[in-house]
């Protein structure tokens, strides 16, 4: 089993909510919402760099396909970040994402590997830290 | 911001079960826990191909970071895909992953879409769907 993964899929409450705080606050291109037409089918996908696909799919939809229950959201069991080239650029950014009605969760500030970031939460409260990392 | 996503990071309840799983039954290279000289910092680093980095920190270290409360986890918030080249790759990954002790939540089967795939917990209950894509 190779290390890679391909599709990266959050589970939402709303996905007219989470896919207007992605195209518009990220500013991320999208066909928006696809697959109405399948029974638990609506979905959104985002095509990132490097070949990796970021999508967007109701919680109840994974919770039914995998079999289990769809409890109180969690947003202790995940992070994701996306890294700049630049303290400019995460400032740049997370002022960006403020501005855009972002849920600040960390100012950007030193970090006490070296790096230097900020963390928001999406509209399911999904973490996202904006990051520098000099030795990257 | 360009749509790009460098480090997937999943909160976990117990560092040494996680990286054994992903160590010894995805069979993902590791140098194991490291940073546990700072408080929060013991973590877990996997390089993944096309420059992405998985990491495995205690959901307690992300909650103390984001400054969330860390409740009862939620494996329908996220799903992740390994996506392979055919039918018998599929099969071939969910027999290794069963015989290590993954939880099988939907065994191997076409999908709706055109696909093969199943889907596996690890042992936070995060899930994975080991999956091929013809029009991929």
């Amino acid at each position: 089993m190779i290390p890679s993964i391909s599709y990266i899929t959050l589970g939402v409450e709303d996905l007219a909510r989470s896919v207007a705080f992605y195209h518009d606050v990220f500013g991320w291109p999208t066909d928006g919402i696809i697959g109405t037409e399948f029974e638990h089918g609506a979905v959104v996908f985002f095509k990132l760099d490097k070949g990796i696909t970021f999508a967007l799919w109701p919680r109840t939809s994974i919770a039914h396909d995998a079999g289990i229950a769809c409890g109180p959201r969690d947003p202790s069991g995940l992070l994701l970040a996306h890294n700049v080239g630049s303290h400019a650029e995460v400032d740049q950014i997370m002022a960006q994402l403020q501005s855009g009605g972002a849920d600040i969760k960390k100012p950007a500030q030193p970090l006490f590997w070296g790096g230097y970031g900020g963390l928001i939460a999406d509209p399911d409260g999904h973490l996202w830290e904006i990051v520098y990392n000099p030795h990257r």
